[in-house]
Formats: C-alpha cells, structure tokens, sequence
C-alpha cells in the first residue's frame, strides 16, 4: 500500500474549523505521533491565524520531528485547483483566500488544501473503517450533511472539484426547505439539526438519548431521519455502490439506534444484486483527529507517498 | 489513446436484443468496417441463437477481416465477473446463461459481456459525444430507464457490478410505482413508457410531436418528464460531477424540446460552484450502431487496446 515505506517520513495535518484548529503529525499509515488544539480566532483575519497555525505546528513538531508536506481540511467550496479558499463556514471575512500558498509559505513544506468531508474519507479509506477497500463514500452527519468518495483507490471530486455533495441529493420533489435553498434536500432530514428541529425538545443527541428510553415522540422523529438518509444512500448506491459507506460526524454517534434503522432501510430499498454486497459502518477514526488525520494523509498521498492501484477492470 | 495502434486490430461487438442481433466490426478507434443484423428468436434456446450469431459474425468477417477479441453487451443483470447472464430482458427462458463462453467457444476469439447501458456509455466516451474527456455518465432513456458511468477512463460498475442504474434514484419518497417496484424512481417520469401514460394519447413520439404543434396536453407531459429527469441529473451531478451527461435512447430523439427543459431544469437545482462546468449532450453514435460499436469496444479495453489514464490528481 504504501509505496517508499520510509518510516521515518511525517506528515503534518491542520483541520481548519470555525471554532478549533486542530494540528497534527502522523506517518502515511496514520500512526498519530502528536496532535494539538488552538481556537481558530477566525476575526482576526487569514494572515495571523495561519502565523499562529503555523507556530503552533512548529512547536509540535520539535517532539514529533519534522514533517515532509501538510495537508489542510477546510469547510468550504474550493476551486478545481485547490488553490483558494472561497468562502470558509462560519469565519467571517474570509474570502477567496490563498490558504495553502500561505500557509505552506509559514510552514516552509509542500501544503494541500481540501474540502474537510474529502479528508474525512481519504482518512477512512487509508487508516478507517474502509481500510483495504478500493471504494468508500462517506457521509459527515452533523450540521449539514457532507460527503467524500474513493474510487479506485484516489479520490474523486468531479469536474467541479465539489463533487460528493451528498447531502443536496433531492429524495422528495416539493420537501422541507434546505438550507442551500433547494426543497427536499437529504440534508433537510437527516442533518442533526433536521432531526432536532423535528424532534423540537433538543438537541440531536437528546433526541436519541430520549429514543433509547422509549419516548415516542423521539421515536419517530429518528425513525424519519433514518428514512431520509436510508433513501439518500440507497440512490447513491444505485448510482455508485461503493464497497463500503461510512457514516461520520455528530448523529453517527448515536450507534446501533441509527444504523439498524439506516441499513433496514437501505435494503428495503436497494435491488437485489446489490444486498449481499453492502457495508455501512460507523467512522473507525476518533472524531477528534479524524479531521487532522484525513488532511495529513491526504498530504502524503499528494507527495506521491501512496501506489494508486491500478483499475481492477 | 490507443495503447498499441496496430491500425488492422479489428473488434467484433454484439448487441443482444429481445428483437434483433446487431453485429459489427470495427478498429479500437471506432471506425466501422461493416454490420449485420438478424432476428433474435429467443425463444429457440441460447445455443442455438448463439450458433446462428457466430455464423452471421463469420460471414461478416469474411468481409472485414478477422477481429482480435468481441464485446457483447446484454440486456439484464450479470454476475460481478460477467460470466453469468442471469435474466435477459424480454427473452424468457434465458436463465443464468454461461454466454461469454458459450460465445466465445463459437467465435474462437476472446469474448466479453458487459451490461448493454454500459457498453453504450464506454462508445460514447471512446469515440461519440465524450470522446476526449476523462468522465461521462449516460442515461439511456427508452422503455426503462438504464445507466453507465465512466470515471477516470474506466468503466464504474461498483461492488456488485450493478451500479449505474440511474434510473432508479426515487426523487420521490411517495410517488408513483416504477417496474422495479419502488415508488418514485426517475424511470416512473422520465422513460418513454412514463412520458407516454401521462399524456395517455399515444407514444412519446406522438407527444413530442404533438407539443411541437402547441398542444397543452402533450407539453405539460413534456414539462413534467423532463423536470424529473432534471432531478435526477442533478441528484448525479451533486455525487459525481462527470465532464459530460450524455442523453440516449428514444427520448433523447426528441432534441431540443427535451434537452432545453433539462438544461434549465439541472441549472435551476445545482449548485452554483457547478453551474459552469455541466454539459448535457445528445449520444453521437448512431442508435444502429451504438449497442454493437460500444461491445466491440469494451473488448478492445479488455483485451489492452486503451492506455487507461493515470489518475488527474
């Protein structure tokens, strides 16, 4: 799998978010060798977050030793190129912002920017739950619903660099309205907040806390989500059928009470052909450095540290 | 793009239908050097069917020269492994048929089966509509509604082999009855039978027609196929983002009457970081010959006439 098994080689990950940047170094397996938090103070604009981003990487990286490239997961629509950043979630101010050039200009190694649910399922796909794999789509399950696709064995993003929107997959013509501004979006049922605004006594995980112990009202708003993202995933396997689908973020959380849902859904829906063939599991990475990790590894497979497999037909 | 451009490398390809035989010759680069067609007569057997197209294949080679390998593609669900054609659409009694071997022990020359949507879509990315890009994804709209996706030079048929099958994404979560038994599937909307029942006056052709004309009946029937298919265009476009949609089969005959509403309707539903980079066009390949010249060339693949490209990124 891994192509110049150089031990010794480290990649550097950064997980760009809102709140948190979170930083870390690993080998091309994912073997964490440390990792470290600092808030994002994403007010104060690009140039000084990305110096802070950077000293703290450096500190890090005299326990760690030094890293050969780094990778960054961003939440936002980026170009094909992966050389700007064009809107960040929820960081004001930033726009069109040349991250990976000012960032690996701070950091003096070779930088990569992706979009944050790509990273997610790049990590799962070389050190997760799709380990072994030569094909994964990963569902981020949180505010919004995001995604990442594996196919033969790299990443896919599409002609647009966006592809792997699965939450903007359309599963009811006149539906509930979706934040992007299009009705019946999967996102629109099967987000936490979707669920929590229909449940309307709490957060997501209350609601599934409530579920567990029998309430109904909190019963059938999980059983409507599920639905939903059952019906988002069996379109999405009739389209693609990955060998494996990982679902991630805030409502994976919630075991067994999502996924035994999700999956009878999901075979209730799906042809025959296709039902002895499907994996759904949760994210094998710790939600803490599944955000760095995916982005470190995606460094490295950018700096040539991976054999893309050959297509198998 | 080809590998080894032995410029008298010939390729057989057979078309299986219900109705007809079509068989072909051509090189890896898709030039036609003859065709054929005879009457299926399913109802004989497959061997005996099988004998009489090796006997037409022969004759035409007579003509053509010797072709290296043979790409057949068939109508109906097949084993992973394209050994087993499992269930051929309108042709009863054809059961888990060994027909690649029983095929090829007949011709003499390595033979290959792939599903018949698939084959369409590998001649359109060869040498029709998306020739030159890297990934295509066809929809064939006709009785049913089928599907091949090409990524990164290569077929997808995903870890049951079955993927593609684009026309049953439900948009719908309580619409109407599709064939495959679901509610909601785009092929309920969008193929020639749903055009045809909703207008209830005639075929889809004499609904385009009649539209043509101005008649209300037939272009509110027109508006409404085409804004499902629409849906499941962007539905695709939101997971996988192809460089080009190529539309085939009856439906797409209609032109711009059909490609002006799906246009718009995919325009109005994606998301703008796509808006510039999405191409719907008509197949290239005439319908004729596009089941046939499609197999021929997906032999040629499979027998390493192509150079499968390197992944971009």
């Amino acid at each position: 799998m891994v192509k110049y098994p150089a031990m010794t080689d480290l990649f550097l990950g950064v997980d760009l978010g809102g709140t948190n940047v979170k930083i870390g170094v690993c080998t091309a397996e994912g073997e964490v060798r440390g990792s470290v938090s600092i808030p994002t103070e994403a007010a104060r604009g690009p140039r000084e977050v990305i110096d802070r981003m950077g000293a703290a990487a450096g500190k890090l990286m005299e326990k760690t030793g030094r890293a050969r490239a780094c990778g960054s997961g961003v939440p936002g629509p980026l170009d094909l190129e992966r050389t700007t950043l064009f809107v960040a979630v929820n960081m004001p101010g930033w726009k069109d912002v040349p991250y990976p050039k000012l960032l690996g200009d701070r950091l003096g190694i070779p930088t990569f920017m992706e979009n944050d649910a790509n990273c997610a399922a790049w990590g799962e796909y070389i050190c997760g739950a799709g380990k072994g794999t030569q094909s994964l789509v990963l569902y981020t399950l949180g505010t919004g619903v995001g995604g990442g696709i594996i196919i033969n064995g790299d990443m896919w993003v599409g002609a647009s660099g966006a592809a792997g929107e699965l939450g903007h997959m359309m599963i009811e013509t006149n539906g509930l309205k979706c934040g992007c501004g299009q009705l019946g979006c999967v996102e629109a049922y099967a987000s936490a907040s979707a669920l929590a605004r229909r449940w309307g006594q709490g957060s997501a995980k209350e609601c599934f806390d409530a579920a567990r112990k029998g309430d109904r009202d909190a019963l059938a708003a999980v059983d409507w989500s599920a639905d939903a993202l059952s019906i988002g995933l069996a379109n999405m396997i009739h389209v693609l059928h990955p060998e494996i689908i990982v679902l991630a973020g805030g409502m994976a959380a919630a075991g067994d009470m999502l996924f035994d849902r999700v999956r009878a859904g999901v075979r209730r829906r799906v042809f025959p052909v296709c039902l002895d063939k499907i994996r759904i599991e949760p994210s094998k990475i710790p939600g803490d450095d599944a955000g760095w990790l995916g982005a470190a590894l995606w460094g490295a497979r950018k700096t040539g540290a991976y054999a893309i497999r050959e297509p198998t037909r």
